[in-house]
């Protein structure tokens, strides 16, 4: 919404409390979670990053509806929505894998190879680019900076120079700037 | 596409195997992926269902750029996607959550359970309907169906009444009937 100058309001809630305000809007309990002004919700970053974009279609983020600009740019969301950011779970919730605390290492050093895997890929894809698709900034670098971000505070982006300049761009973004001094504060 | 009526080739590509022509297509070597006339490749599910729904939406498998439904069927087959997808991983795969053999029962156990909740959430929203979302099948209940086939094979949906239904009705669709006999063959 930064992005894209849209009003908004941003919520912040406690996650994984059963009396957290957020599950009047998620039943899930889950972020992000996108409220309307006519109240109802959407939910899940490939709902919600396509729903903004197509707010205000000069902005450039996504592409026309049928191109296959379109589906190459949903195509990084998609992946980055189910391999990548899944990817990170081992990593910091083994719990979720395994109630055996003893396996929790071990889950731990497969996550951090999985992620490897999904960086090198993605390394690979931004050889010769500054962005994902069509040469431009969109939804799946805004999303794919996320990730970036998580990656470098765990030390897991050595030896990945593409990723690393990509995510120095994105976080010279205005609206990323902004995003990460309200996170901050 | 089935459901669809449009013109396809369906191309049965061995998994998980370097040599495998999939690699040409997807350099990830992972299926769906859905090659275009122009030679153009769209993966993702989230993507690629979009795509083939914008080509026919008289057909309602999805619903109007910018319409709340819209973002809701999204939303999801984004859930789908990033959470009931990998979901059934750790229960068949779990070679890729740890090195160890002996972590592999416990992380099977522990999938099982957090499917379960998954289906348990899908179980409740389907309570009052027959499909996911405007009283009508989308690609929503198209993708739901796949994942709930697979519980099934999994003896998974014992006692989500809702889920069986919906999967008997999947089960039921002319497209569907011809998709799984072509698979049989």
């Amino acid at each position: 919404v930064r992005e894209l100058d849209l009003p908004y309001e941003v919520v912040k809630v406690p996650l994984r409390q059963p009396d957290s305000p957020i599950h009047q809007v998620n039943p899930l309990g889950r972020v992000p979670a996108l409220q309307l002004d006519d109240g109802s919700v959407i939910t899940e970053n490939g709902a919600i990053l396509p729903f903004l974009a197509d707010q205000k279609p000069e902005a450039g983020l996504l592409a026309p509806l049928g191109s296959v600009e379109r589906s190459r740019i949903l195509s990084w969301v998609g992946f980055l929505n189910s391999e990548v950011h899944g990817a990170f779970r081992p990593l910091n919730r083994p719990e979720r894998f395994s109630d055996e605390e003893s396996a929790h290492p071990g889950i731990r050093t497969k996550g951090r190879q999985q992620i490897g895997i999904l960086l090198a890929h993605l390394e690979k894809s931004l050889e010769d680019k500054e962005w994902l698709v069509g040469g431009r900034f969109t939804i799946a670098d805004a999303y794919l900076g996320v990730f970036l971000g998580w990656a470098d505070r765990q030390q897991l982006l050595e030896g990945f120079t593409q990723l690393q300049n990509h995510l120095a761009r994105y976080r010279e973004r205005p609206a990323v700037k902004a995003a990460q001094a309200y996170e901050a504060a």
